[in-house]
């Protein structure tokens, strides 16, 4: 979960590298830090702090000389952020340096052996072994030294590595974290990813696990670990790099919550021809839709949220039993998958590192995977047999608002499929959900035009301890979601219940004056919400409502009310989430928080 | 979730229906109070707070003489725990009086119907409507007006009623809550539980749905709704009164948690025969237990943890796919149960209000049912297809701990039979885990005995706001468990998380100092956990860790370390879960809270 850059040309390397690095601070920005070859030897300059600190330290790269260098900015898992932990590392004798995303799971006995034979070791990191291993092994031949080193170290890595030996030469290598290579007429780039040297060129390479590549100021080889050269073919990025700017928006949480209109008409619309959803990226017959008998849901986080309310999506409309797992707790459990089954990975960014790890250990069983993904050309897309985007475009806030949006829209389309295929609802029936459907963005807007009451009704708030969202079926997925986004972004610990669940334990920590989020979009359920409502506002709590348009009689126990537009109840999630995203935003405002880049996180989560 | 009490006969009813009343304070305890019939008219003394200042109040009986009375101890649903809101209710005539547990759903358009007729209502409480609505049907006939309140309601409930028309006579009725009726030489008694009249008599009668009972001094008489008179059979009740006393321990948790070898052993020895399991009262052939292709298990709070660990057990060890719901969720998300599905619910209680609609539901569908039950002649255990009993006894404190405990065993059993006769496992494997079984009593004692150890740790946490619990797999279901015994008792604000999903959001909560307590008693995934701990050590986070002995690696990443003796590592959550368990109990303790009666919740959940 951390961003690596290098550049080997014509050019300095060190402006090259922080500017790469700006476009990567999403990835980790805890520290930061860069090697740059001077020609006889290899300096480094390195800081704790944001990338800004590192800027300001080099003079903007002007103090590092040079025309090959590689660059970092860390997001912490072994060792606290400090300088002395930031990367890159060396050796001992200064003349291999590393940058290096991912985690090395095996270090420790590594380290062992390493310090036996006679190695020092200056920081807690897992990276610092990679350091020395190479300094272990090479004997005249990077390559040579970078195989070993493959060979005996577990876990999760990107690379990029300089040799003092060889001042004409860079290398990279990954496995299980991404890296990809560019290349124009001014000379070479790795990176984690494209934004970070789309300025430069739009020609890039995807490297492959345990694929080896050597830069020079003229051209790139990539190698197997048999050090054969290989043929790769290359692809062109036609995104456009003003896409992820602010455009005029305070933060880019708030820009991308204002998009969310276009993004769900963007995913939606590619897909409906004359009354019938059509999804031919699924890859898959009516034929084929009828035998699936089970569906597995795999992903992290908010997309896990997503996958929640899909369960209920998918199980209501299309009545196919659906598991939805956490992609970490997946890969590790030995889940039983049966004939008939499908697996469906959710990931914004496509790069997740547990819910990657579950498609390869559903795939490996010889189970099909569509992946829901929201960056083009990523390894889950790249790696499940059928994608199915969500057109969402770059996200950079880390707190999810518009992919999520686009992943419930997906997971609609994909259930209104599956359901008419299956004849599990009326031709009426689906007409009218189609038309919902159509309506959503138009209430979607509609919803974010309300922000100003929201943001008085946030600012009561700023000093809450813990907050509490409750609901029942899908409104309990939509206050997983809620939930999340406020402790994300704002720090303060709340936490999602099924409002009939309260009442077992944690009902104890309501106090006078405790803010209890309900949510009720489901009318079936309205009575039973209200409820639960009543025992905690008799307990103190201050209750605030998300309900549908309508449902006046909420408010006998609610002490604050949001009304949201009607639509089907199985698509109430895409419009109930909006004043909760509003409403965490507007408290991690008013607390002074770093909405965009909130702390100890990262966006993608290419770690597991 | 309150207990009702009444008694009608030779002696005076106020000081019966206060002992009465003292022995199911565990249903709830915001508020008590009674109504004595004193020859000429209904007298009512009530009052916030415990039992005791009601029996301040009225000088333990002496002050409200007569000879029939009702009495209720209340947890608040509708109105907060006030005088006005206790119960009885009255009539404005004073002439009706009602005890009630339950809620009443419909309460507002009754009551607004009332109000139209020209009621007023002084509490905020659903019960109120109950007395007007009698008022309003009452034209001499007592019965009657029951019948006709009966079909106008919705909810549950469980009545007790006096008629001041009708000084001989007591009236109760039922429906979805718990209600028994007892006799003895001296009169006759009505209660929510056994406990509150099992110094009077042993001999008592479950009184099922919408059965009316009348009750005079004699004897008492049971009708349905047509008033029809039925005969019905009482069971003689067979526990030991003393069962329930706390033995010497500061604490019943204490006591209970002290009882939890025992209890294991009880509940796997009447199992084990000749290297065997036998369950004889799964009612189910080898050849039943072959057709099962899913277990659905349905339970809430610690019950449904223990679903959780189940899930784990039983697919890893027979390989049948589990599916685990909350009961509040499962029965309004119109759940795909297939052929070969078995639904198993668990509850200690056997009274617990979403299990037992959760059980409803599923045999409606066609589906057999086993409960998972502590309390013998329960509801749950009544109407369930099977029961197995846990054999736990009386539990009073309303953290449950040895309850819990044997809902593992009674799962673990469950699933060694299924893997036994599918032939999942091997014989050596089945005798070895079969040994590791008869091991765990004593292990658990050899954790109850470090209790000191853990005391001193847990004193450094007593001002702790926010503390999270994590682990993987099993880990995670034992995470859960441990996380709500610190929120339920302490009132500090704790969170299970998965460990790999941590970094997906909450890990924004981690300060200097927060602690962190993660779990760690599956060899295959210690690597894994360490790594999650090392991650949230280096953002500030204290780590305790709860592993295995011999799993001294983990020392490098935690701060505070409690190791447990080595078992199959499916059963590790019996052994887990104690350590825990001591903590949470002595963090409560230190800060001085009421550990067996924690604010706000009630023993034994009987309303949604």
């Amino acid at each position: 979960m951390c961003g690596i850059v290098g550049y080997i040309g014509k050019n300095q390397a060190a402006p090259i590298v922080l500017d790469g690095l700006s476009k990567l601070e999403y990835r980790g920005y805890d520290s930061a830090g860069m090697a740059i070859f001077d020609g006889s030897k290899i300096n480094i300059t390195k800081s704790v702090g944001r990338l800004k600190v590192l800027q300001e330290l080099t003079h903007d790269g002007a103090t590092m000389p040079g025309n090959l260098g590689i660059g970092h900015t860390r997001w912490a898992t072994h060792g606290a952020p400090s300088d002395v932990n930031s990367h890159p590392h060396f050796n001992e004798k200064g003349t291999i340096a590393v940058v290096h995303n991912g985690i090395i799971e095996n270090y420790l006995p590594l380290k062992k052996k390493l310090e036996s034979k006679g190695y020092h070791f200056i920081s807690e990191t897992d990276t610092e072994v990679l350091a020395h291993m190479l300094d272990y092994y090479y004997k005249g031949d990077p390559m040579g030294a970078i195989v070993k080193v493959l060979h005996r170290v577990e876990g999760s890595y990107a690379l990029g590595i300089l040799f003092s030996d060889f001042p004409g030469e860079m290398f990279a290598v990954r496995k299980d974290s991404p890296l990809i290579v560019g290349q124009s007429g001014e000379g070479c780039f790795i990176a984690s990813d494209v934004p970070a040297i789309l300025k430069y060129t739009r020609t890039v390479t995807y490297i492959d696990n345990q694929e080896i590549v050597r830069l020079t100021p003229e051209g790139l080889h990539i190698y197997n670990v048999d050090e054969e050269e290989l043929e790769k073919e290359s692809v062109t990025i036609d995104w456009d790099a003003e896409a992820a700017e602010k455009a005029g928006y305070e933060h880019f949480m708030l820009k991308e919550m204002y998009e969310q209109p276009k993004t769900v008409t963007d995913t939606i619309s590619p897909r409906i021809r004359k009354n019938d959803i059509v999804i031919e990226e699924l890859g898959m017959s009516d034929e084929d839709l009828l035998s699936v008998r089970k569906i597995h849901i795999v992903a992290c986080g908010s997309a896990y949220h997503a996958g929640v309310t899909g369960k209920y999506v998918l199980e209501g409309l299309a009545r196919i039993p659906v598991e939805v797992d956490l992609a970490s707790e997946f890969r590790y459990r030995n889940p039983i998958l049966e004939d008939g089954g499908m697996v469906v990975v959710i990931s914004q960014s496509g790069e997740t590192a547990d819910t990657l790890a579950a498609l390869r250990e559903s795939k490996k069983r010889g189970f099909k995977v569509l992946g829901i993904v929201n960056v083009v050309g990523s390894s889950i897309a790249r790696e499940a047999d059928n994608v199915m985007y969500t057109w969402a475009g770059p996200e950079i806030a880390v707190a999810t608002t518009k992919a999520y949006s686009a992943q419930l829209i997906a997971l609609y389309l994909l259930a209104l499929k599956l359901a008419r295929v299956r004849h599990t609802v009326t031709e009426r029936e689906f007409e009218g959900m189609l038309e919902d459907l159509g309506r959503l963005p138009d209430q979607i807007e509609l919803l974010l035009n309300n922000k100003n009451r929201i943001q008085r009704f946030a600012n009561r708030y700023i000093a809450a301890k813990d907050v509490f969202f409750i609901g029942r079926g899908i409104d309990y997925a939509i206050s997983m979601e809620g939930s999340l986004k406020l402790k994300e972004i704002s720090y303060i610990h709340s936490e999602a219940y099924a409002a009939g669940e309260l009442k077992h334990g944690t009902i104890s920590l309501i106090e006078e004056g405790t803010l209890v989020a309900a949510v009720s979009t489901q009318p079936s359920l309205y009575q039973k919400t209200i409820s639960n409502m009543v025992e905690v506002k008799s307990r103190g709590a201050f209750v605030l409502a998300v309900t549908c348009e309508g449902n006046r009689e909420i408010e006998k126990a609610a002490d604050y009310v949001i009304y949201i537009p009607q639509t089907n109840p199985f698509f109430a999630n895409s419009l109930a989430i909006i004043p909760l995203q509003l409403f965490s935003y507007y408290v991690a405002v008013g607390k002074g928080c770093d909405v965009d880049k909130p702390r100890n996180l990262a966006k993608s989560v290419t770690v597991e």
